[in-house]
């Protein structure tokens, strides 16, 4: 079984045709699952829909004791890019280390059609199984440790520090 | 660096709108690959381009062959479901064991849309970098070592044997 | 008030993600106009789901049989592309010309993501509100007279004759 | 020949994935015709690529004057929908009315899979083949004359007054 927290980023942005923004309705995991035909044991929590540029030390103080309150051993976190790796070093330096967590977002949400959520989702559920404790970010098909990553604001692309 | 063989199968079936058929032409990899952003150096060569039921033992010896030769060590193999488990079992008992090698595939085409085509790229490119040496079977979300899985005709899902 | 007659064709086809074959559930319609967010009124009525190379003369003896029978003048029917003008020209020949009734199909299934489905169906119900009475064909963004038009087999193209 | 004026509108917005907002970038016009295999003959011409609540008097006067010059007699206009009626009043009220202008929007941006775009775009393309001189919107499947119009801000839907 594994836990998987929601926390909003692009990953769950929709379209508000009425207003002509960018906001957050439910989330879109369940659906990406049915999609993905998954048929691992989740149990899906939305801990907060933010964006994470917004996302605050009283917010990371909640992902980390959900994370430290959960049965489950292996953690998945959707979270948004730009704060993604500042959350990973919370978790890794406030969290005992005998569970495998792994965060992950996207770059499109994924109710624009040409999102890399569902290869992400894809890509973060595989390594949170198959990877030992730590914690980690899942973007762009690769798997980082928390303290060996960075966001490039340029490119948009996660790469090795 | 991942080498990836491309074999065809569901995953890479388009709709031939002149006669109304299924058909074969160019694999999706490289798209898919794209739309998640996909950043791990991947090798893709297109094998064959059938329908998994219509793959023979000489189409087989093919793959082993090549997997054999490939100068990498971790090998993606995109191929039809129906008889992805032969090919995972061919492979496992004529290769030497020091190549982690997962097969993935789809049950909807890539190009129609509702595809989990995507799901199962992000999945299988995790397992090959995460696992030790083997051949695997990526679908549903999982990863079953080869011979410890089946394809459920009824229902379309891989499963535990 | 729009009577729509589903008959099948390209337009609502599926792909049998068990059987790996393309096939027809329910008709795509109401889908397609909560989509395209119509407000037309409209009564759909489903008289077969069958592919158009299959449409015997008795099927076109019902389809004019629903069309002479309806109460509303203005009539739309979902088509193959394959037998549209023969349908055309066995309505036009034996319906009172008092109804203005517009056949539209699709070159490429709607549930494929890539159709063409829902412009056609927009064309479609443009003209079938637009025109007078008469029995035309609506597809490639234009509308043809039943005698003036023909489907270029090669090309996938309706054309004037 | 049908001249076509993009104006920008939600039709044509972007997610630029960097700054996670909504932008324009190029017209989608030609993307879509393609898609809806349109065979009719269309010259496409960007006037502006705006919101439309930003729209000036400038610049519906650009667009009145590259009416009164198009060689054309039948012109789609693509427009945001906030703003469509009123700059269909200034056409109606300034144009010498020889011309059937039509103007059409989309609710949700036809990059982000689930829009409206496709549709009104195969809608406005015939109604403008089909209807006499005037100044017309066309959303929802319907066709409205300009001064016989509202968009109601609070259900998103165009319609009569």
């Amino acid at each position: 079984m594994i836990r998987i927290f929601v926390t909003g980023g692009t990953f769950d942005k929709e379209y508000n045709e009425l207003t002509g923004a960018l906001s957050f309705k439910d989330t879109h995991l369940p659906e990406m699952l049915r999609l993905g035909r998954c048929r691992i044991g989740v149990a899906i929590e939305t801990l907060m829909m933010i964006d994470s540029l917004e996302m605050t030390d009283a917010d990371r103080a909640v992902i980390v004791e959900r994370c430290r309150q959960a049965a489950e051993s292996r953690i998945l976190i959707t979270h948004g890019t730009d704060t993604m790796v500042e959350t990973a070093r919370t978790l890794a330096e406030t969290m005992v280390r005998e569970k495998t967590i792994v965060l992950t977002g996207a770059m499109i949400p994924y109710a624009f059609g040409s999102s890399d959520g569902l290869f992400n989702l894809g890509s973060a559920l595989s390594f949170v199984q198959a990877l030992p404790p730590g914690v980690y970010v899942a973007m762009n098909g690769r798997c980082f440790e928390w303290d060996q990553v960075r966001k490039n604001r340029e490119s948009g692309v996660f790469e090795s520090i």
